[in-house]
């Protein structure tokens, strides 16, 4: 955070768009092994909808995952940059697509049936709304299947640092690599104020971009604010740095829920999300300590939490978190409800 | 048909386009018994779509059923008439939606919450797409709901001449008097050429319509060759002998189908449409008298027919599917299965 | 016309959207000497739009002529079926744009401007609104131009059949050959109920017009009764008759017009309308004969008329017209107003 | 700018989005001395596309000057967020729209016209892009004859501060009681880093902007970077105080300029920005003392200069620039091509 500030302060000199993209752009070309094209936004929803509307005309339909945040929290943003399209929807475990389930969905759909919309773009979330990650070769999968079907991959990447970093492997292998087009990069929810990007490898792609951005009002006049933001963000890994300390926090909070008595976690723990449902007696024991957590509808399941960990956790505010599982107590065998 | 050939040819001295709307709109005003506005169109996706981006902007989204024509067969229709809305889908059995499914969604979706669409329109179709009938009460409740959500509600009246017909009341009834603020008013598959018509009872919204008919392309200029279908439509009752002729044709096969063996009807029966599942060797007496059934696709109950019966069936074909039927012999008990 | 009542009539027995299709699209592909594919609608307004939103996605910018029917009598069908594009207008004699104005038209947009719309497509009309056509040469240097800056090229072929008949060229001469990679085919001014057709030669822009055609309500479910009017249109070289005829009339009553007292012919007359001014005692005359001309507002320039010819203009009609202007009597200097 | 840069540093401790709302909505509604709903967004383009989109539906136009931003820079932004809207252009001096122009062009146009798109919205600029302002009588005039047209008013106001100090009138009787019922706030311009707003007064308006502020991408999770700007721009009168001071330093510049040979002001100065054309020897003279003008396309008047002069121009920049003017020497009668 320091780094930001004290790069917000430094850019009081103007410098030219051109130097900004510039560097911009090739301090994302290093990032991801490859010429990048990156056009910052200042919000999640805004990459989202600017990626999947440069690869789905209003007659095109994007295939994705029934929970995914652009179904169910944007406010229809995929449909208002496509100018029309729709989102076809499947379901899977952890909120994961399985590349049965998107060859099943695509022969339901039928590719071609004048009744049916067009297949444009497959839309994945790593790691997904349940903190589970695709593996590399799930990712080639799916991605094969897609560009086979004559659709364009997304990767909505809200919690890319995260995924890497759980899976240890390179932006790049994470990418382009693995068969995405255009991604949804998130900084904001590992250490940025309000800056994200969508990112293309594909130039054609960029050009339609480059028009959309502008378009639709993300372009800014004092761009530097935003740049400096993203280019802070790899800065002695600090993206990197941020997200392991995250991830490591979920994991050990997990790891100190797992034996408390009556705790089901429901889903495997991968990132910095935690996602459990607790008994009653824990959450005051919690509560108790000042420790508020955040409501979570499992729908059949039921009720419970959803705690999500930062780089910014204090070791004081987990160590009041293991006093209280302390203080609740064991379980005698629960360790075998717990995904791993 | 004869009577639309004969129109047909009486209209080729021209008319203007004044004197064809005042007949038209005083035409349908008097079969619906209040002031009405008439848009034609050459399809029912026109209608639909039509309808639906009149009562719908492009952050809006359509409640509707998870099998509607809209969903599943018209390329995206709506959300291109919208400019980008999206429809919320909504179970139920035979296709139908009921008061307390509608209500559970809109509290699911919730209102004013700006992470999602606005809640726009209610869309019903009125005989489903399983040729079952909503009865007024459950037209009226569902009316009722929608509009207490803010909802304008839109009834696709494909096959409404046969659900006018089952149910045994006015088409007042059945539309604005029940809550529809617009429908889609089918006539093609009840006897005309290529005219279907959007109608409304709302001032307000055929404002909106009149631009949307001509921008979308759907204003004819020689527009006379739609009204004289339309007018001939209404003459004489044709429309309502049609709707007898095939729902009763219907009624008649079925009940010729309820003995037989191995016969499962998966749908009431309630206008003009019977859904089957049918024993292979029945199957095979029918196409033996030259009756070859749509294959139809029940999902989990496996695979079946769809028997769509017209108005011009004649008694031959009918005897002949009878004659079929006797022969293959009855079941012992197959009317436990039936619907009704 | 008979032709079309027969063809009407033959057709009732029904018979299968392939061999439909098949029928059509070979009649068409034989007609313009190359694999067409062709798309019915029931309007102008329907062809324009589709033709142009398939070749122009939101974000992109269509030039066109700023008196173009498109610009001023659609209702914003391009704005509707592009899903957000704009027209660019440009200026011109007689509705004509020339290869200087796009080419300066296009040097002030800048191609590649991410502060201005995407280049994307150029429509002509041909003939033009003012009835003036443009030659083979002019053709080949715009759609040259268009091609060069990344447009496709769109012709609106209302009067397409005249223009043709002017020309005496092959309609592949006049369409693809020239460069026109789209058009809108209108044979409802020369002859047909209420067909139109959208005709390209482009599989790719085929393959999005499929999906568009249905999901903008234009593909019919009982498609023979348009198909009919567009197979009749071609047959006998009705077409051809049909326009000859109306430009022959035009010809010949401009021939009238022109030694007339106080005429001013306003645009060339190359096809079957007669644009033109005329003396309030010429107008007086020709209303005596049970004349009455549709009156034109020529901006500028004043108020005069329009004169529509057509195919089925009697000659007695033509007698009149004649009678009413030799009465009138001849003007001394008259011919040195007259374009030619 | 010391101000903004120490509340940015003061929100490190989160607040939420509540209180945030609340006190950014509270400090407008002072401002505008009325309810105000206020949208943040990072740009003059996606201000302005929003607020359009909210009053504009797809098939509506927009009436403009032609030479407003919205037309000639945001590529297309009103017809993406109106999802298929029109800009109907509009001639004026000096980039002002007449009461007699928008009266002319409503007639000409057509009201209820189903050939033409509905007249939804009427928008100018204040102060314009050639920094010229529209008096109080002018709003009202214009408003008057949008509103009794069914129009709503919006007014861009990219430069607004500069014309409410230009008028010496209050922020209220430059809006909501000149007729305007939704604005695009700047204040980029005019000190912040990268936040305007869309303002409105009408509940109706802003239930539907706060579904597209979302759907859009500019509503911004971290919030709060956003509104301490927006706040800070209010405190302490900096916004009147930064105004005031670029419109005198442009009025001196103009002052300084006015007396020199061959020098024209292409525009009256109002605000913080001068037009004028300077002879070659001048610029050079400028060029030498290091002062370098932004060349601006004067259309059928040449070429010429553009000085947008800012609240942080130094007392040194501008001694320098006098000096140069000086050294060039004064125009024996050039205040007679002056408009003041």
């Amino acid at each position: 955070m320091n780094a930001l500030v004290n790069c917000n302060r430094g850019v009081e000199v103007a410098y030219g768009a051109d130097q900004f993209t510039a560097t911009l752009a090739q301090a994302y070309s290093n990032f991801f092994e490859r010429e990048t094209f990156i056009f910052p936004v200042s919000t999640g929803t805004a990459g989202n909808g600017l990626a999947l509307g440069a690869i789905t005309p209003p007659y095109g339909t994007i295939f994705c995952h029934e929970s995914a945040h652009i179904v169910t929290t944007e406010a229809g943003a995929p449909e208002f940059y496509s100018g029309g399209g729709r989102m076809t929807l499947l379901a899977g475990e952890h909120h994961k697509i399985s590349p049965a389930v998107l060859e099943d969905g695509l022969r339901r759909h039928g590719i071609g049936n004048v009744h049916h919309m067009a297949v444009s773009a497959f839309s994945l979330t790593q790691a997904t709304e349940a903190g589970v990650v695709y593996e590399l070769d799930e990712l080639h999968a799916l991605s094969e299947i897609a560009h086979a079907a004559g659709m364009k991959v997304h990767l909505d990447g809200a919690r890319l640092a995260n995924a890497i970093v759980r899976l240890g492997v390179t932006p790049a292998e994470m990418t382009w690599k693995a068969g995405v087009d255009i991604l949804t990069f998130g900084t904001i929810k590992n250490g940025t104020m309000n800056a994200e990007a969508v990112i293309t490898f594909d130039p054609e792609i960029a050009k339609v971009l480059s028009v959309m951005h502008k378009r639709a009002g993300h372009l800014c006049s004092k761009m530097r604010y935003m740049s400096v933001q993203l280019l802070s963000y790899l800065e002695d890994d600090l993206w990197l740095r941020n997200a392991l300390q995250a991830n490591w926090n979920a994991e050990h909070i997990a790891g100190v829920l797992r034996p408390c008595a009556g705790v089901e976690l429901v889903h495997p723990v991968h990132i910095n999300e935690v996602f459990a449902i607790l008994p009653a007696s824990l959450l005051e024991a919690l509560r108790n300590k000042d420790i508020h957590l955040r409501p979570w509808n499992f729908g059949s399941k039921g009720q419970g939490v959803r705690i999500v960990m930062s780089y910014c956790d204090s070791t004081e505010q987990i160590q009041r978190f293991e006093q209280a599982c302390r203080e609740h107590g064991p379980s005698e065998a629960s360790s075998l409800r717990v995904h791993r």
